[in-house]
């Protein structure tokens, strides 16, 4: 379906509002905190794809994944009286697990409002970085109205997940590292490939890498059922899934689009690259064996769509954003049970 | 027991031979063809820990070790017409992939030999990097005297795994690259542990970090019935284990110190630790959990010291080596099935 709430007039003026300036401003304010993850590349993989891939290793990141970026970015501009009030998010959790962290080291009392099915290692790892963790029915319950109603009680700052200036900026990070990094190996890289969730590591990282390598062409990667973007580019209007299929890629399981940020994507990307679970699993297995390492099912779909065939990466070079790790030790070894060889 | 080869004139001769001249000279020719591997840091693990624990991820280097780095420099060291014979060496697994890898950058053909009980991958992956794999009985034939058969035969360069000052100066850039990483932290180790093998790591690795932190202690790890050098540090000369009882630690299973690497460690390190197969698992599953790094059992040793309590890291800031992960999934998925989460 269509979202109601799409105007192209207010998307045209969302994009305009987003650019690589405010990707450098973030830069600026995380430096030093946030950690400049590696751009690994695994000579057997290039062999077997016949490809030079490029993998942006952010689940090695703080919290275990990019989520660490915005949250910091979009803490380092509140007013001292907005911190002393405290914050507010909604997350499956690896939004949660950032936002607690950051709120962590600014001293802001934080309230997170996670999934009751959410991963056991992200529910426990957002608690144990101080945060309070509230818990809803995913298919029953609506978590914006809960925390809105939440928030407006407290007078605390919502934290979004993805559809915000200051997140989308900070998640932008990971591409500035990218092209500084793919510049130190002479690289340039003709695809560019991250997950998408709500839209915003998309937003950032596609924004960030078409500043510097403007024929780069840029795609996300979605798991089945939940392939909104790749539908609302294909549409030019954003469209939202059908109901809530099962899907083993928690971190992504969004709704739709975001406003700002599908008005920045519809600008930069070439489109969507939609892949199942078991493709999302294998590739699992793929990193754990050729890369050494633990990526969890979302943060692997981008990877998953290079291993599968899904793009032609033949004769190019390619960058494969891996967004996150927080996989329980049981889904994880179902993938390596799989074995891992496929491509 | 002691061996017999060990002479405190020749061991102090070897010592005063390797220095960090030495390992700053691997530094130039490995650079840009070994890859800088993270020093990471888990504020989670440092709360636990009471302690600032920075993690060296060298299971991300090419290969999935540090072995690489030693391959790669005693190769380059090479004249042409030593190329054009080919090379030789004997390795569980590690040190093959990093030789074979090395020899296909250098177009040298390479032959090795392996036990024939070396993890499935390791022996697959050596044999696609393009060298001839050659089995033998680990408890029953001596590789050594197989491989100096062969290479008598053809003309062939014996590539020792650990007891050469080229590969002992291509590990020691491991050491270079944490001393730059932790003044870029503004940290000064007190604290440096490494896994032990043959001791090519931990005398690189020490000598490099104590050049620059001379205060630093630096200790070795090693796994039950495999703690030659642990005793030989003690007991300040060489000592081997008796018999090959059974470890998951396949990659230091190594019968004593080498002569060279053990006359530098004598100097540089201030004893050794030693954990069990079931602490190396503990800390492979809290890696996973809170690194997302995948270690192998060997590779995590002395993180199993540190985690386990075996040494005294209260309030220390602490470098620890992770030197490997090439583990088959099943050894993983076992490691995992600990919860991973004593510490």
């Amino acid at each position: 379906m269509t979202l109601a709430t799409t105007d192209p007039d207010m998307d045209a003026a969302a994009a305009d509002a987003f650019s690589i300036a405010d990707i450098d401003a973030a830069a600026q304010r995380v430096t030093g905190i946030v950690r400049r993850t590696p751009l690994l590349e695994s000579i057997r993989l290039n062999d077997r794809r016949g490809a030079r891939l490029l993998i942006k290793a952010e689940c090695l990141q703080h919290t275990g994944s990019f989520k660490f970026r915005g949250a910091y970015n979009r803490l380092s501009a509140m007013t001292p009286a907005e911190r002393a009030r405290g914050i507010l998010t909604y997350s499956s959790g690896n939004h949660a697990q950032g936002v607690a962290l950051a709120a962590r080291m600014f001293g802001v009392p934080a309230t997170i409002i996670m999934p009751a099915d959410a991963p056991a290692m992200k529910r426990r790892n957002t608690a144990e970085y101080g945060a309070t963790v509230v818990t809803y029915d995913r298919h029953g319950e609506n978590r914006e109205a809960i925390g809105a109603r939440l928030a407006e009680a407290d007078g605390l700052t919502l934290v979004k997940p993805y559809d915000d200036l200051m997140i989308m900026a900070g998640q932008g990070t990971v591409g500035l590292e990218t092209v500084a990094q793919c510049r130190e190996l002479d690289a340039v890289p003709d695809l560019a490939l991250a997950p998408a969730g709500g839209g915003g590591l998309m937003a950032g990282f596609s924004t960030a890498m078409k500043a510097t390598f403007p024929a780069v062409q840029v795609m996300s990667a979605e798991p089945e059922g939940y392939d909104d973007t790749a539908r609302s580019l294909a549409a030019g209007r954003r469209l939202s899934n059908t109901g809530t299929p099962p899907s083993i890629c928690d971190a992504i399981m969004t709704p739709s689009p975001g406003e700002l940020t599908f008005a920045g994507n519809r600008k930069t990307l070439s489109g969507g690259v939609v892949v199942s679970d078991a493709e999302a699993r294998q590739a699992m297995a793929t990193a754990f064996e050729e890369l050494k390492l633990v990526i969890e099912p979302g943060g692997a779909v981008a990877l998953a769509a290079v291993l599968s065939g899904h793009v032609d990466v033949a004769g190019r070079t390619v960058v494969v954003v891996a967004s996150g790790g927080n996989v329980d030790a049981a889904v994880f070894a179902d993938a390596l049970a799989l074995k891992g060889r496929a491509t």
